[in-house]
């Protein structure tokens, strides 16, 4: 390419992380707000989180478009456009993350109708966990980061055996107590969505290692116990 | 673009309609194998069906492949690379669905070790509408058909409503008889996975819409009333 060919690409991939960068921040505020709606049983912040979504969306619709415009002008070739490519594949991640955090808080609305579950207590480690994967994920992406990507993929697995683990105990109390019933059902969706999340930060990290490595990671050895 | 460049992309770019028709193909068969067993509480066709879902993952790596290749050496423009974009989001959507069958086996042979369910018998119906959404999401894809793709879009409120009727009756059954209570919560996800499947089969009409229109439709209005 031409040198200033070359620099205005860099420039608007530049822009471009810095989008993604941002969408995921916001991805992670809304997982991190999820915890605290479910955990006071806000009505209110439910009603502001879910419709925040609504950014992390418009976001993702920018992105798509400028990946668009950066194909069709640029027509980036090798390392580039797997750079440009895998920015597409974890808008669509993120965006997700996001949907996953809104369901969370209309789903902590019905469990405001019910008295507390027990089984909430488990929730904030996992919620904290799929936050961790998720940013460590963000940066092993935006930092080409092998090391942290590795590290993305082999922790999810920790996620998953708390999931199965709080899947039983919230079945547990629903047998023992059939008012229990529909929150609880309530949140083993919660708790899905979460595990979901640590395959999504998976997702991302994969991608970064595509960046790097130039081809797809192998399979990776997958089981949450409940299954699932 | 010179004549035989074009020639080109036109032969490779039906290279991957083909490859994209049979993994729908591939994934809408799986969706009614997953029904079937599911209904004859079959354990070896589950597994039969789990082992079979690597067929569609390998197929979307190989698309993955040909669309960055596709971007790479024909670099396409406009319309031609809305075509290839779109591809590539909609295989993601296929994959999925593929995954979402492989799950509901799974989660069959859970059932298989209680009694049978009487919620079972409103399966059929969701399933039935799963199909029909994913099988025209493809065609008005692969033939960028608009009519189509706008009645995939109107009718996923359909796939909600009968969601939303069996959800609750599950949750009745499950509170009338505690044994109900584990294959109620597997029963439940079942039913969430093939609700899942008609938002796929309707981001893969806005796609089609996308191609043909050259932007992405409007919000559509969604509710499944368990809600979620």
């Amino acid at each position: 390419m031409a040198e200033h060919i070359m620099k205005s690409f860099d420039s608007e991939l530049r822009r471009l992380y810095g989008e993604l960068k941002l969408m995921g921040e916001l991805s992670s505020q809304q997982l991190a707000q999820a915890c605290q709606v479910l955990l006071n049983r806000d009505n209110d912040a439910a009603d502001v989180l879910i419709a925040a979504d609504a950014k992390i969306d418009k976001l993702e619709s920018l992105i798509s478009h400028d990946v668009l415009r950066l194909l069709a002008l640029r027509q980036p070739m090798a390392g580039d456009l797997r750079e440009v490519y895998s920015a597409l594949k974890i808008t669509a991640d993120i965006e997700r993350v996001g949907d996953y955090a809104a369901n969370i808080a209309k789903r902590s609305k019905i469990l405001n109708q019910s008295k507390p579950m027990p089984a909430i207590s488990a929730l904030p480690a996992l919620f904290a966990l799929a936050g961790e994967l998720m940013s460590e994920a963000m940066q092993a992406f935006l930092n080409q980061d092998v090391a942290a990507a590795e590290r993305v993929r082999a922790r999810d697995a920790e996620l998953d055996a708390l999931y199965t683990r709080l899947f039983r105990e919230v079945l547990t109390y629903m047998a023992e107590d059939p008012r229990m019933i529909t929150p609880g059902t309530h949140l083993l969706f919660i708790a899905k969505n979460i595990e979901r999340i640590g395959d999504h930060a998976t997702n991302i990290a994969e991608s970064a290692l595509f960046i790097v490595n130039g081809e797809a990671p192998g399979v990776r050895p997958k089981s949450d116990g409940t299954t699932s």
